[in-house]
């Protein structure tokens, strides 16, 4: 016969010494109190009564049935059933959960692992598809993470209760490619893009840096190549519709109009750029940028870059998308979070923890 | 040297018989006219100045360069440079162009075809990357073609003027699951999906038609499932707060709030079952749905189906990613566009042509 957990307001009671130290020890369940007995919370109570371990009563000894315990649960704790989900499914992997804070949700110990002696392994974050995926919320949960070298896991729900894992880190990015511009090459501005005509200068600068795309003898340079060589003072250029000259200040304005989000991405592209990477459009898998640690003729492009404002709310579905495609071309999907002073670096990577 | 060819506003004229011949017979450039001369337009006039086939003069025998003509070109043409990427690409591909309209802007002959004798392959639409994708356009161009046994070829230019191209077609799905349902259910409305706690029936309702997730011995169905078995009478809804039964429309209330496009995707949902699909949630993939030909615990999901108003404008990086991570996972993108009587099913796929 299986054991009785007492339901007093927000937690399971276990009076009994013996019961409560055998629910303890196998799988670290609850917290132990002076005197011997035990304290469940709510998503151990209902991991219990559904695994037929306990039986819940209330303080007559009535018994609830889970349903009647869900929706209980349900009543008192915001997006219970999600967070029940991941718990469930994290317990059922073997893994020993702790209950975290309000951003945190739960605390991951290693499996086998004793609780009070080892470290936790991962900061668990349950959160429905439908949550907004809010960045600097995100953002601030990994760096908690980072500075106590942990990782935060977080564990999506789609609407038919299947589980994606996500592991969100603060991602470093570097490259080993050091460029040497020089020179004074003129371009043309035509509709929205720059084209230099001039082959000689156009396979000097491909060559170089790898900016732009050869078509025949001319290179083509994307507006924000084409803004950061004119602010390198290495590109002079023309507008094809008057024939003259733009200052650069004239030219971002140009951009802006073209591209809304221009700034945000022309200051993630040359913070990438300072980190010795060769940074490319990343259009063909529906990001901004890809970006290469070395020759991109040699290598693969290691990472995918979204730009997003740091403040940034999205849905799950565009990132689990995102991360889906990166994870399928070999990729890793950076989310560059642009503030007023910094550009931030958020990878996610989907894990079967 | 190379034969002169006459710029007259919108078109070059080779007056001279045998040059007009040469040229016309060397890839079909042209319209020859009775009397032997040859017009060309605008993109066969740069392609073969660019590949210096021929000088272009203006009446008074001035030369043009290539950057003067292109600038010529970006003055009368819109979005010339676009459409002249596209265009260069596909005749360096061997392929014969004929201009088009506005809407379909080049026609596109098999290789080594004769375009008086041969119909065209495909229509082409070149696109900018920053150009909007236009939903009712595009099944528009899509219905034409379809009716006329054409593809339509789409060349996206990218920012650095990289291209790649997708063939568009009118979609029609078909499945072979045959489902037959029946009884009465009851489910718990929790949060933002549907909870059957009755193990019995859990497991019959996700046998007999793929309903839900099994979480234990409960089945989680989503919210669009739990609609479409209330509409069909076999779920009797409860909702968890009040433990009342809610009829479907008030459900359909509550999920138009929890989900914002609800009817769009339940009418998308509906359409695809009449079709004897098994649909499932696309949210792994970035996409509303996933859909099976047959049982989808033995055949992998062939499509992902992602529902848009029919007068959807989206951007094409997302519409690209979306593209690029179906193919990756081996299944079609179906883009459907729920009007006021219809869906109708667009399917994007990526080629090298």
């Amino acid at each position: 016969m299986n054991m009785d957990v007492c339901l007093v307001g927000d937690r399971g009671i276990i009076e009994n010494k013996s019961d409560a130290s055998q629910i303890y020890n196998k799988g670290f369940f609850g917290e132990p109190q002076h005197g011997g007995t035990l304290l469940l919370d709510f998503f151990e109570l209902v991991y219990l009564l559904e695994f037929r371990k306990v039986n819940v009563v209330d303080g007559k000894g009535r018994a609830y049935g889970l349903e009647e315990l869900i929706n209980y649960a349900h009543k008192r704790i915001k997006s219970f059933e999600i967070k029940y989900i991941v718990y469930r499914d994290m317990r059922s992997r073997g893994f020993v959960l702790k209950k975290g804070d309000e951003e945190i949700h739960f605390m991951v110990f290693p499996r086998g692992a004793v609780p009070t002696k080892t470290p936790a392994k991962y900061w668990l974050i349950a959160m429905s598809e439908r949550q907004i995926f809010d960045y600097a919320q995100m953002y601030r949960c990994a760096e908690r993470a980072h500075e106590l070298k942990k990782e935060v896991l977080i564990g999506t729900v789609d609407e038919e209760s299947d589980l994606t894992y996500y592991i969100m880190r603060i991602a470093s990015m570097h490259g080993n490619f050091s460029e040497q511009i020089e020179g004074k090459i003129t371009g043309i501005f035509l509709e929205d893009r720059v084209l230099i005509f001039d082959e000689l200068h156009s396979n000097q600068l491909y060559q170089s840096g790898f900016y732009g795309h050869m078509v025949g003898t001319r290179l083509q340079l994307s507006l924000i190549e084409a803004c950061y060589l004119a602010e390198k003072n290495v590109l002079e250029l023309i507008d094809a519709r008057t024939q003259k000259t733009m200052d650069v200040e004239n030219f971002r304005r140009k951009c802006r109009k073209i591209q809304k989000d221009f700034d945000a991405r022309f200051q993630v592209y040359k913070e990438l750029k300072s980190k010795k990477l060769i940074v490319k459009t990343g259009f063909k898998y529906g990001t901004h940028f890809r970006a290469y640690e070395g020759n991109p003729d040699q290598t693969h492009a290691k990472y995918l870059v979204h730009a997003v404002p740091s403040n940034y709310k999205g849905i799950w579905p565009d990132i689990s998308g995102a991360v889906r495609l990166a994870h399928g071309v070999k990729k890793s999907i950076i989310f560059a979070g642009v503030g007023d002073e910094r550009v931030m670096y958020l990878s996610l990577e989907r894990i079967r923890p």
